[in-house]
């Protein structure tokens, strides 16, 4: 167990966490999926050999805990990923403030719990790497779309900080500004943008495993992924 | 009084708050200051006879009963200023969640509250500005400085996502990018940097005014400000 | 006329450049505009008592002439304003290279050569300003746009460039982003836009005003201007 | 021949153009280098198989023979690549204008050009990639750097506006912003950087190789790529 590496991805569920988790594991990865109600991972786990955990990301003690028992069970994550976001729409004068904050807190602040808890041992072993999953409404703030506005900025904010503070100690940052509806496979209603139209969550897990293959002499830390076709 | 303009600052203290209270009041606009303890507001108030309040911005009740008790003793704010923020400082690891937590929520969901209100105010009324005291930790994210990351780039989030959904009800969002220290007069011991190497709050107050003096026919919404000799 | 303040003005015409001279010399400033063809500025300079010059801005002497001419008719500018552009619209594969070339060189190459003349008398003098008049085309690339899209580009470039070379020798750098049709007058047709839904040059210029009004220890050096309901 | 895949570099020479026909040969697709010198592109040559041609990348006569010959010799290119740049340091009142044109012909016009070409033939085909290798200038305008900035913030805006109008063409734009030293080798002098302090050319080639791999429901545009250690 101790040469495997090991992944550990915050917010789970069916999608990109699951093409995270198939892309990993196929490179001999191991894979730990957290969400708040660990049993709808039932599916990727079987299929993919991951490892389910429950956790609400936005609780320090929770997050504290995740990180210790993946240690106990995996060894240390090799690579952290924040995939859990939330939002309210509507005009601002027409959503619940206490919506709000809770949806800032899941896009962004649980992200920080993570980063921490990730950082906390990434630090002193002088290698890892800890990656963000954004959005355009992380770059352009949209209007009724206040709340996921701030989640995402703020989310990129971190990650941007957290580059120039961890890259000089060997931790690499990944945001990755996904611009477009994320493909929920061949019955997804919005089939209709035309031939690839949707984001396959492949293609994304694809260019998160690239980043991992980046030698720290070229590292990225952005990148914006959308659809040929998508507007920008 | 019907004919007067009002300008309510949320997160008042000596500074920038005191400069636009000065600026504002100086063209007959009525000035009201709410700040969590609304005491050390008398210094200002006795200077500008603002009106001041005491308001925890980031409790939506208290906001909410801000903007009620300002509209009864002055009318409707005509605009809103938010200057709140908080940070923690210090390397990811070493930063406790709880502080992280309550910085987030004031820089940034705080504006959100103010916005809010004002918004139910002036999107019937069809008039109105909203203001966001941003810093250049908005636009470019710092090491060891994750938490005003999160805050500034959420509040910046928050300011472009308005500007696109109020400009065109006829509401004037500004946010403006404070680089560099404020001064705090004469002895402050930061004037080591220079002549004019520390921004003067009355002239950052100018432009706020300036932003409101725009036609909507060419309207900003950002603005950044630093001293000549700023490294940028 | 040693205590009067001079405005150059390069790239002159009908619009933009006629509301500065009107806005600069209300204030007893002195204006110089300079067009290819001198004579289209006639009826500005007998509004405004402006001096006209033929200048084709691209050409390096021609350049160094109208500051010669100017300095000696005049005084050295204390403010000079680049508005030339020039532009070709159409796909990628229909447009004519010597076209582009050139629209290139007027949109950005002219600007650099205002600004090294202007610079030339700045610095040693220690105090100026240049302005530079950009477009959302400067911040976003637009299909079919690719020419305007390297021409204005460049052009905030230097200017970005230039602020952090030569604030800090106080010459204060302005770039300004008009994101909108500029109103012609009360028989545009673009005013089915609706109200203000075209910049009224008399607006514009009132924020080049401002800029040149700006204390040196709160210099911004760039601004968006957009009508209250355009698409950003 | 007809089932091989070829690419073009325009401004080849050692280093990262090496790179990249080592890079893309290894895969079987077949490589053709433009250098104003050919003969320098021997080694190269001889070690990758590639194919080398003179051309002054500024002349459009001189482009649209090279995509003739080019296309005669391997067939379309299915990918451009567009290295050449071109820059003259030093403050704004030194350097000669002359210069200064032409650094920013070549570093943003030639791009132009080679674009042009490429697109003829791409949008009838309705496939192919057109990639430029940008710079942390094209970004960020430097003190001292005013044509650098111009030329490299020039073609970022080509790039952009090209990402808009062509992908829905199914052609894929990318714009490697390149950020830090490019390795010369084991004797480089700047390897004094420390470990991985310079951009290794193989890593950097990697990245466009990934572009050119990445799905068309999932382009990226444009990637930054750094060092471990270096600023930003």
């Amino acid at each position: 167990m101790a040469d495997k590496k090991t992944v550990l991805i915050v917010g789970a569920g069916p999608g990109l966490s699951a093409s995270l988790a198939r892309r990993f594991s196929k490179e001999g990865v191991q894979v730990a999926l957290a969400a708040r109600n660990a049993e709808k991972l039932s599916d990727i786990c079987a299929e993919t050999g991951a490892k389910a955990y429950g956790c609400n990301a936005i609780v320090p003690a929770e997050m504290e805990k995740l990180f210790a028992d993946v240690t106990n069970d995996l060894g240390q994550p090799d690579i952290a990923v924040y995939n859990a976001s939330n939002r309210v729409r509507g005009p601002i004068t027409d959503i619940a403030p206490e919506a709000v904050l809770q949806a800032i807190t899941i896009s962004c602040y649980g992200g920080f719990l993570m980063a921490q808890q990730a950082a906390k041992q990434m630090v002193p072993r002088g290698a890892g790497a800890i990656f963000f999953t954004g959005a355009s409404a992380g770059v352009k703030g949209y209007p009724n779309s206040t709340t996921f506005a701030m989640g995402k900025f703020g989310l990129r904010g971190l990650a941007q900080a957290l580059a120039r503070e961890l890259h000089p100690q060997n931790i690499h940052i990944g945001h990755f500004v996904i611009d477009g509806g994320i493909s929920k496979g061949a019955d997804d209603p919005r089939n209709d943008r035309g031939p690839d139209g949707l984001l396959d969550p492949d293609s994304i897990a694809e260019t998160y495993w690239q980043f991992w293959q980046q030698p720290r002499d070229s590292w990225a830390w952005e990148i914006e992924l959308r659809p040929w076709g998508e507007k920008f």
